[in-house]
């Protein structure tokens, strides 16, 4: 079973503001920097499924509030899902190694931001995805 | 005079959201990965000055609008200031070199964050501050 790593950040408030911790190359979570990019999700949107054959992402979400969702154990007939909700009130980082199936919906009612950290820079052929609606993982509906 | 390097990044619009691009490794920009992280900061307030002995920064502001303002050569009598504004309507990074008085101001009605890349970890000692209302620079004031 693929292993998803999911671990609390601490946000330091600060007076009139408050400082949001990513990642640190001091980090035991930290291997190599690729790349650093922001999606924003408007309320009720949902992106799935998605699969990296390469790289390494490492998500927070310091806005909003969204459920991530991975095949963790690929077996016909058993697939095995694991879901995990980020957002300001669990601000936590979720680290997602390659060639896993994975998706992810906006939870909360206004536009949600997924900070995404990867190892490797994108480049094309690298990743692939199918539409949850019209070729659905078995055993999950979104 | 410190150069203080901003240029346009392009966010791309998709169905129900948003990608901001911040920083990749393969970036003519890039140097090293310290450190990634979000200041968020409200309504009118301001953060000056700061100054980073050893590290180089690298500000992106994918939601609300902040002025920023650096010490790009110190005279006595003489000071000259840049000032770049970016935020969602003018979607920039900047990049600053190392041993620059900065601050910056959260120009818009509502809450604004700041993404910081920065070349090395965070480290005590390694910054200056000076609070701009009981210690400003000479030439100017927020």
């Amino acid at each position: 079973m693929v292993k998803i790593l999911s671990e609390k950040l601490n946000i330091i408030n600060k007076k009139n503001g408050s400082i949001f911790p990513i990642l640190k190359s001091t980090s035991e979570f930290f291997s190599s920097f690729g790349e650093v990019y922001i999606s924003s999700l408007d309320s009720g949107v949902t992106r799935a499924w998605k699969k990296h054959k390469s790289l390494v992402q490492y998500f927070v979400v310091p806005i909003g509030e969204v459920k991530f969702v991975f095949l963790v154990d690929e077996k016909k007939g058993k697939n095995r899902f694991k879901e995990i909700i980020i957002g300001e009130s669990n601000y936590s980082f979720i680290k997602v190694p390659s060639n896993v199936w994975y998706g992810f919906s906006n939870i909360c009612s206004n536009t949600s931001y997924v900070v995404n950290v990867i190892d490797l820079p994108h480049s094309e052929g690298n990743s692939e995805s199918r539409d949850y609606k019209d070729n659905p993982l078995e055993g999950y509906s979104w």
